[in-house]
Order: C-alpha cells, then sequence, then structure tokens
C-alpha cells in the first residue's frame, strides 16, 4: 500500500538535503553501510547537505571529527546543525550576566557556556550562595550522578525563579539494537512534572534547527523552502518539524521507525512524510 | 517587588518593536486610549514596528482597514503579521494539490486558501466523494454550525489522514471585559482530543511569525535580535515565543495579565518577561 | 499469537459476570445477534449479571426498558449500573443548597438532579443572578445549543468556582458503523482546558462503578473479586478499571477495539485483559 | 475572605475523621505539635480515627510503630490504610503466577510481594531470562542506583508488556522545611513518558484507598458517607479524593498549602474543600 521509494530517485529532484545523524547516516553500530556512497552521489550533483541533529554532548566541530572517526569523510563543520548549537545562541543573545548552572558533562557545559559568563555543575552549587545564578541549562544525561543532583535541581529551580533551557528536548536515545537509555530531554520533563512549570526547548520538532539551516544556506546561494528535502527516522521530530518548516520530507525505515510499523504510525500520528525510503544508502 | 517601568524608556532602547494586538494596542471596547501617541513615539524615534497577532479571521489588508477603523493611523500593511498568514504560507508550499476542507467563514477561507486550490466548507463536504481532499484547515470559530460540523470534521479525519493545520492556536479570545469564547485552537484541540493526533498549529508562541517578522524587517535594514523588543500581554504566547526566539521582552498588564497576577504567574510559569510595563501608553 | 476464547467456557469459570452495555450487549444497529442466548447461558448457571455503563442520558428504569425494547429479556433494573447514577449519588451526598445547573436534555436533569434542589439548564441561567448556583452538571451532548451554551457554561465556571461534575467522561460514541459523536466527556474536557481546572468525573475507567456494583451484588450474596469477570470491549475504560479494581478481565473484539487492532493496542497501551473473547456470543 | 475554623469545631459534627499522616499529624521535624491532643480529643468523643497516607516503604505495622516512636500513641495498626497495602491487595488479587520485578527497597519488597511469588530487584533481573517476570512494581524511591536502575526498568518493560504497579502515585515528597525529593511517582511517570503506557497508580486521590477504609470502618459500626470528614494538607490528593467518594473535606494548612496560597489554589484548581482550618490542634 504504501510506497517505498529508491532514495537516490527521490533526493536527485532536490537542491539540498537536511539529514538527520543517528538511525540516518549512523545507528549502534556505526556508520550506516554505504553512507558515504550516498553523500558522494549528494556531492556529484551539487545538492547542499545539511545535517540537523539532536545533540547538545558535542560540540559542530567534534561532532565533525566523530563523523570521520566513523570512516564518512567529506562533512564539513560549517555542514553541521546541532540542538545545543541552538541553546548556545539563546544563551550569547538572553543571558548576560550571573553564572549558569547546569545538569551534565563538563565537556558539554565548556562549548555551550563559552559565553564569558561563569557556569558551575549543579552538584557545586552552595544554596547559601545563588542569588548569582541567572540560567540553568539541560545539557546531556551523564556527567553527574542521578541519585543526588536531579534532587539538587529541583530544589534550585524552587529556590530561583530563572529561565531554564533544555539544550536537547528527546526524551531518549538508543544504546544497542533493543536498548535505549532516557536523555535529556525526559530528565528536564521529570523536572518540569515536579515544578509544573515551562522549560524553553530546543531541538526538532521546533522549528529554530531548520530556521538556523536554512538562513545559513542561503547564504551560499538561493534555495526556497520547496528545494529541499528533510530526510529523517522519526515521525515525531524529523518529519513533524520538516513538515511545519514547510520542507518536503521523506521518512527512512532504517531507525527508529521500522518497516513493519511505519504505515501505522502515520496513520496514529497524522504525521505525513511526503516520501517512505528504505534508507538513504538503498 | 516587581518594578513596573515606563514603557517609553524601554523601548526606545531598541531600533524595533513587535507588539501584540489585542490587550496591547487594542481592548474589547477598541483601541486602548493613548495608543496613537505611542506609534507615533515610535516613528519619531525611527523605531520600527511589527505587529504579531494569533488572527486568522482577517486578511493583512483587512486588519489594517480594522486599525484604521478603529482610530489607529499610519499602521502599514506589510507591517501586519497574523498566524493566518502563517497557515496559508505553509498551504502553498506544501499542499499541491486536491481540495481543501475548512472549518471557518467564507472570508477567512477565501484569503487564506487562494492557491488555485479548491476548498470546501466542511458542511458541504460529501462523504461519498472525499478522496481528493488533500488537506484540512481549522480557520475560525465562527462560520459554521457546531452542533453538526465539530462532529462532521471528526468523522471526516477518521476517514481521510491528511495534513490538518490549524491557522490560529489560541484556545480563547475575551468578548467583553468578563467573557471570553472558544477560539478556533480550542476547538481544534477538541478534535485533536478525540482523534489522538497531531495538527500542525501557527501562531505564536511557535517562532514562525517572530521569523516571518525577522526576516522580513532585515529586507530593510539590520536588525540583530538583541535589537528587538517583542510586547504582549500573554506570557503563554508572547512571552514565551519572544523569549524562545531570543528576543527581549515585555509583559504589559493591559490586557490578558492583571497587574495582581503578573508576579504569581511569573513564578508558577517559569516565562519571566525582561521588563513589565503597566501598559504600552505610560 | 493472541488467544481467542470462547466466552462460554470462560464466563462459567466466574460466579459473576459484570457487562459493558455498547460493544458488548448492543451495537448501532441494535442487539448483538445471541445476546439473549449468552445472558440465558448465565442464568441458567446461576452467575450473576450487572451491566455497568458510561451513560447519564437515561436513568436505570429506563435503561432497562430499552434492553427489553431492543428485545433483550430479563435485565432487571437494580442490575444496571450507570455513571450517570454515580453522579447521581455524588450530589446528593455533597450538593446540599442551591440551585445545580446544568448541560445536557431536560430528561437527564430530570433524573439525575432529583435531589430536592432547583436545577437550571445553562441557556437559562441569567448572569445577574448566580450566587446561589452551587453546583455545575456535564450530563449529556445533547438538548443544547452548541454554538452558544458551550460559551456560556465557559463564562460561568469563570465567575463561579463550584464543584463541577461530569456526568459520563467518555469523550466519544459511535453512531454508525463508521461514525462517531463528541460525547459529554469530550465537551468537559474542552472546557476543562480552557479553564484549566480540575472537574470531577464519573464513570469506567475510574472504581466507583466497580465498587457500587460489587457492594450491591454482596447485598445478595458472597463474592470475592476473584470470582468476577468484567467484559468489555474498551481497553482504556472498561478492562483498564477493572484490572485495576481487581477482577479478572476479557476484551470483546465486538465493539471499539476490532480484532487487527487488539495486539497493537494491548502492547501499546500496557493495558492487559486476562481474556480475549471474539464477542459474548461465541 | 475565606473563613478559618476551629478543627475541634469542625470535627466533633463527624462520627469519623479520616486524616493524612503527613503535612497534618506530622512534618519534616517530627509530630505537629498537639496532634495527640487532638487524638485524645477525637478518641473522647468516640470519633472514629483513620489515617489515609500515601506510602508505600513501609508496612501498615511499620507505620504504626513508626508514630509511636514520634511520641503519639494510641494509634492501632488496623487504623492506618497506605496506598502499599492497595498495592499489595491488588497483587495478590490479579498476579498469580511468575516472579515480580521491583525498584524499590528491600524492606518495601518484603512486606509487599509477600505472596507466595518470588521477587528480583530490578538490579538483579537478567535480560535473558525474563520470560517467568508476570509484573513490575514501583515501590520507593530508595533502595536502588538512579543511575543504572531506571534505564535498566524502561528497557525491561520494553521487553516484557506485563501489568506494572506504581505503589504510590506521589511524584514529590518534602524532607526539610524548603526542600523536597522526587518520589516514587515521579519516577514511575518519567519511566510512562518513556514507553508512552498506562500503569496502574495506587495512592489518594484515586478512590481506592477511601473505599477500603470506608468498608473497614463499617465492619464494626454504621457510617455513612456524610458522617466522614477527610482532613489534610493536599488539595490534589486529600480534598479531590475526598471529594470525589462524596466525604465532607478539611484543608489544613500545616503542610503543602499554605495559608497564603490557599484561596488561590483553590480558585485556580477547581477543587473545593468544605472546610478550612489552620491545623488539627488549633
Amino acid at each position: 500500500m504504501m510506497e517505498i521509494l529508491s532514495f537516490f530517485a527521490v533526493a536527485e529532484k532536490y537542491k539540498a538535503v537536511f539529514l538527520d545523524s543517528y538511525g540516518v547516516i549512523k545507528n549502534h553500530k556505526g556508520l550506516i553501510e554505504g553512507a558515504q556512497n550516498t553523500i558522494d552521489f549528494l556531492r556529484s550533483r551539487d545538492i547542499a547537505i545539511r545535517i540537523l541533529t539532536n545533540d547538545a554532548s558535542r560540540s559542530q566541530q567534534q561532532q565533525a571529527e566523530s563523523f570521520l572517526k566513523l570512516g564518512l569523510k567529506g562533512i564539513d563543520t560549517h555542514e553541521i546543525v546541532t540542538s545545543g548549537m541552538m541553546a548556545k545562541q539563546f544563551l550569547q543573545q538572553k543571558i548576560l550576566g550571573g553564572r549558569i548552572a547546569y545538569l551534565g558533562t563538563e565537556n558539554s557545559a565548556e562549548y555551550i557556556l563559552q559565553s564569558g559568563l561563569e557556569h558551575v555543575a549543579i552538584r557545586d552549587v552552595q544554596f547559601d550562595a545563588i542569588d548569582d545564578i541567572s540560567a540553568f541549562v539541560f545539557l546531556d544525561d551523564e556527567g553527574f550522578d542521578w541519585n543526588t543532583d536531579i534532587n539538587k535541581t529541583v530544589n534550585l529551580l524552587r529556590r530561583r525563579n530563572i529561565p531554564v533551557i533544555v539544550a536537547n528536548s528527546d526524551k531518549l536515545y538508543p544504546v544497542s539494537r533493543n536498548d535505549v537509555s532516557v536523555a535529556t530531554g525526559g530528565i528536564a520533563k521529570l523536572v518540569e512534572n515536579m515544578l509544573t512549570k515551562k522549560f524553553i526547548h530546543f531541538g526538532k520538532p521546533d522549528t529554530q534547527m531548520f530556521m538556523y539551516a536554512y538562513d545559513e544556506l542561503n547564504l551560499s546561494g538561493s534555495f526556497s523552502k520547496q528545494e529541499i528535502l528533510m530526510v529523517g527516522d522519526n515521525l515525531n521530530t524529523d518529519i513533524l518539524g520538516g513538515n511545519k518548516f514547510g520542507l518536503k520530507t521523506t521518512l527512512v525505515l532504517s531507525g527508529n521507525t521500522s518497516a513493519a510499523d511505519a504505515e501505522l504510525q502515520i496513520n496514529a500520528s497524522g504525521i505525513i512524510p511526503d516520501y517512505i525510503c528504505a534508507s538513504i544508502v538503498s
């Protein structure tokens, strides 16, 4: 019933392709076999590439290096857009003084919070000296002790009504073929439920990353939204966000959404991709 | 505790001001007294003005005429941004064939759905000829019979899995000092609950209107986000959206949020404006 | 994979059977063919019967008469438990003075609100004389004009902070093989969303009806929960509620949940019936 | 505006009083000063007492001992009703074979899961031998490593579609005057969000505990619902549940709801107690 198309046949009709990373280019075992070939095909047709990933654990540079390490050549740093970059941009624009407290790794704090402001891990926050804390950021699901630091976050945010930023709104991420792990967005949601407050979330399906990629793309050419194809494995982030931003969308069945579930999930959610492909390599 | 500032003193520090309409410039009685003076002040300082309103019942032109009718001079058509415009843009980009069914007035259908495609009011839909219906739009809370047309919408959307667009996501709007009315977004939410599907919503706090106003503004000048002030009476739409887009935000107490409630609502929601002013005229 | 059992073989192991009505005993076309035979079988084995239905449009007596009219003999009035009875009981216990305003038919108001207190349809409420209104009841999806009376309800409940009772929490009900209609619970949810308040809901999956049936059953015998089988076509009301109350549960595939969807819905929801039968007649 | 009544004057009109524990009888510092006097007063008037607490960490016996240790005399074991007892009852009625996996302390597992079935802490679950796991229980927020065992729970419940029981649905609990801790119900909600499944929750505001206390009370006398007063510090659990069960309700201002917030929260939530008292000792 549902027609599975060749990714090459679909992609060649567009001037630019936006690709999700996990489940599209790579998975828990490494690079998806044949990914290099697809990237080379797009380059050979002069189709612009951008990679849009909900990730705040690594900087743009670290992401680019990580693709190289996996064996994928030719991805340029400026072609990568992460939800962490959106959070960083927001902090630079809106948080102009004070200290920024965070939940996450030192590494993610380093690159996201490098705005001239001091930052402090939640475990190092002293509750008798919090008046200068001006924002809180959920960065990552690692780098802290869940047993103590989640509660400490709740209690800090009960004492200080400050902007709270979620640098990656994904609720979970895959760690192997069968298993998942609670992600930053899941922990942030737990805290949001405790406090019944509204945090500021970054990451697909929100349109900021699409907008950023679109604006940056148009610095070096002229691309209308109809000329751009968004490719993702997740209906609720990639396809919903791409549709809403006005792009054409392709669901690939190589990640979060299996061939067996796709039609059902599309009908149940009402989130409808323009195309469906087995993967970006077929 | 909460400092109430003069709007003039706040606004004159910015190169552009984005204003919500209802509760800021006008209310159920008409124009807010002194609004013309504030607009004139902004013009005299060469501060650019854009009006961002969650409204899909009237076109940009009709909105501009309506300000004139209320007695507010000098608002240009291109300075108005409505959620209906966003819906229209989406439909033009994404829905390229078939018929568009809708819930709303003939007038709103006229201007939003003028994309070369045929449109049909839900009451005129024949269930034996719906295969060519390619999208559904919630336009307005008027122009149909609630007793029959809401159910007919539910049943159409059970038969056809098509993109569903909500041209104004507001749940309610004020009709007098004390009374409100269920708005388009409220009816759409009811239908979404029935179907457990995800519709595509337009309107603040989503960033599309901010992005549109920002891009359009930068066609005729160079404005960074830090140079723009968003002014609104509603924490959940104007201030949340403005904050998330990276603008400075001012809550005015002349509409949805009363002086008595402001501090409490800010603390309860965690949505924090950069400034608070009694109104745009003080 | 999923084993479909004979209802007779399952039921004969129990001392009492609780049956949902719509989708189990009857459907949009009338009585389910063979229902009389099943009722007779249960009687012949001395298995007690109770019918638990989310319905507030008709009294216990009217429900019993309606089964007779459909051709089902031998259902006694006291064997019927409706969500409307629960609402009535609540009002008698908790609302001891003032007038009760309602949304619904005159008939449902008659039987539910017969507690010595005056009742008034929302359309007849005068906003200058509402100080004595002591409760509001969502009774039915008929008997009022949706275009005006839903808004009037919202505005009454903005003026008066009083207990609000939802006599049937179902969001929708079937009207034909393909079509549904928004039910009382759906309208109540819309108003709840407008006001961000919590109403008092009656009907499965809440345990009141189970508790009522269980207590009433034990007036004339001694039944433990393990000796009672709940039979329903709806995972979210019949099976969830029955499980939570500690009864054994049977999902029948003759109503809301089709054979094609059952396994999937059970896996997706985590609501697990003890048995699955095609219907009560097979 | 809101009238604060004497607890003694209110209570003496009833034949039985149901008391929440935390925030009513005790708080983070220990027994509320004067609590013994109030209990003695109720005894002297032959007013029956039951204590209804959302707690699954200690058995009925351990709860009674704990009151004695705090210095409160004369609370009998059978007068205590906990959400853990409800979970235990459910497991005994519904889970008749296999092993029960759990998140919580060994102590809570001991008393709740003592049903002849083997139980296993999530940390000891081996994923290659899970076919006999027949239910999962969220018991407590202690007794496990949050860093690993929450994820392990998510992944177990992705592999096995089994009944999941939440023995205490509270999202948080107070640990000092200013600080709270995420409770079992909060962790369960996190996992529920990950899986988008529906767990079976025990604890107020659900009616099971009220029903249990009511039935048990009527073993030794004849009490109608109108003759029972529910006393609690929490609108969303004690008052909502008490109202829904048909009891009269008293909000006390000695715990979760401060005098400053009470009127506001009542208006915002629509959850309306019949009486308001400063505490049970005034």
